[in-house]
């Protein structure tokens, strides 16, 4: 689908192999901290018009790449896409987060969702991979992503954002075969949607679980983890004798990386609660680490963000299989300036331990 | 100060001593799940005339132990008292949370800033304190707190409650010197309050760490369990001979629990993200274990509550110094019904664990 790549650089690193500096790309380096974001946002109207329609998908999917020589680009949608074609009436309410019309709240509810089919139902994301792709032209490889059954489930159930998931634990706790149900249809939902992207042109596959920290260890198990392994069984990584890679991301999930690291994926994303070289240890080289700066050193000042960027580079030492990143996405106030210095300090600072 | 305790069931357990059944109490016990809090609440005004009316925190703090045969009262106030002492002006808006009319902002603003007196300046607290001790009459201990000084420092400089913490984060990041000015004062000041508090009356003490769990492991170490580690050591915790036992709560500190353990408490608090039984090995019989059921389990049946308790038990397993509780506070809409269930399972469920 894709010419072949003039920066690989990415994909190897995910793959454990060599590379001549550690690659680097930004969770949501597509998004409110670039004034041209913005702009095209406005234009937009509201963010799912940007989300819906592929050539402002594309463009913001750029923006970040034209300014900053990242290793990737990464699809700009959202995680609540697949919800949104089940049906759900999925909007973005500015400063506060994802609202659904008609969210999930019962087990007549839950019999009633069907897996979307990605190229009718989801087409406008398809699209975008597609004219993304044709855009690099193997400039950067291209990633795609979706979220966690658990993650999109937890939004479903409580119809936004919450701060204690009640609705979600409470099913979770008192009626799990229905939790397993929901599960379950949106295991297969994600499958679908990202064997399309796929097919469609990404090079590197994320799974966002943004919600599984907030679970016991046993919970996260059965109920995150479980199904995220099924996915990335279910997938077709194999293109035309390519590997597509898959990372796999609980935030907050420090704790979890060696059952993590077993579920089938190439990566794990890690926040900064854990140090980069404990992380490399604990899953013993066999998947890399992607990861770990804390978003809030960027407020801070170029020399301070070179620092950081050194120890980090320390903390997981020579070899292969790192992948520079935030430890979660950036944040809308910080200086584009300051991605510049991040950048560029990963590319400088990291070639001594590769060489 | 105190009568001698009739129940010493927590003291034992967080000494590591033999119990007959593992202690209980829960973090909020008093709090708005009861409608008798809601009562005085409403009757108080506002959240701050309730802290600072000492017969209506003793009410308070007296009300769960009515109606549950916890092992424990925990004084009714609030973790922000200190900085409003230091002239903030702190408010608890409804359902947002505690705001600052004058947050810390500057240099000349934290060097402005002075440790209060508890006796004078906090003396509401002391007062409290010294009712609901001779109230109690040693029917159960009571719990004496304060917030860790990155937790209080981070709401001193955010002005409230924050989703990035950009404000504090930028000011550690950037200006560690200053940072750490904030926290020797807060560090003195919690000091002054928690040994006030024991003078007054209080037979254990907590530390709360609410923010800590944000931080990166150097962060962590250096700007919240170093300053912590401190206040441990400016205790006075013999008083006529008994020891007062010391509980340290990192809320999401479940990758750091040797270096806290280390740290000179008797007892870590832990959330349910992690195995309780992991926890005691982390630790290995240095100190007692607090924890750690997920607040959310509240949410379901009384069947349910006892399958979740008795598994908890059974991972910590046999053998002293395991104190219950929730991982975290319990939440408004929980039925005061389920907290019967869950102290009377706790009990019941442990004896085993005990013989």
């Amino acid at each position: 689908m894709s010419a072949s790549l003039k920066n690989d650089r990415l994909i190897r690193a995910l793959l454990r192999q060599p590379v001549d500096q550690t690659p680097v790309w930004i969770m949501r380096q597509a998004g409110r901290y670039l004034p041209e974001y913005r702009q095209v946002r406005q234009r937009a109207g509201d963010f799912m018009t940007l989300c819906k329609t592929p050539e402002l998908a594309c463009e913001v999917t750029l923006q970040p790449l034209q300014r900053f020589p990242l290793d990737a680009a990464i699809l700009f949608s959202d995680i609540l896409t697949i919800p949104d074609a089940m049906g759900l009436g999925l909007s973005i309410v500015e400063n506060e987060g994802p609202r659904f019309s008609w969210p999930v709240r019962s087990k007549s509810d839950i019999d009633k969702l069907s897996v979307p089919d990605p190229e009718t139902d989801l087409r406008y994301v398809m699209d975008a991979v597609r004219l993304i792709s044709a855009e690099l032209d193997g400039k950067v490889p291209l990633i795609g992503f979706a979220g966690s059954p658990w993650t999109i489930g937890t939004y479903m159930l409580e119809g936004g954002p919450s701060k204690d998931y009640s609705l979600a634990k409470g099913m979770l706790y008192e009626e799990p075969a229905l939790m397993h149900k929901l599960m379950d249809v949106l295991t297969r939902s994600i499958t679908d949607y990202l064997n399309a992207q796929i097919q469609a042109g990404v090079q590197i596959v994320m799974i966002f679980d943004s919600w599984g920290g907030v679970l016991s260890r046993a919970a996260y198990k059965e109920f995150s983890l479980n199904y995220m392994q099924q996915i990335i069984q279910g997938l077709n990584t194999d293109v035309g004798g390519k590997k597509v890679p898959v990372i796999l991301f609980t935030k907050g999930g420090g704790l979890w990386l060696e059952e993590m690291a077993g579920a089938g994926c190439d990566a794990i994303g890690v926040d900064w609660t854990i140090e980069l070289g404990d992380a490399r240890k604990l899953v013993g080289g066999s998947v890399a680490i992607q990861g770990n700066l804390d978003p809030a050193v960027l407020y801070s000042s170029p020399e301070t963000i070179r620092q950081h960027v050194s120890r980090l580079l320390e903390s997981y030492g020579s070899g292969n299989g790192h992948v520079f990143n935030l430890g979660h996405g950036i944040q809308p106030k910080i200086d584009p300036e300051n991605v510049a210095v991040l950048v560029e300090s990963v590319h400088e600072l990291s070639k001594p331990y590769h060489a």
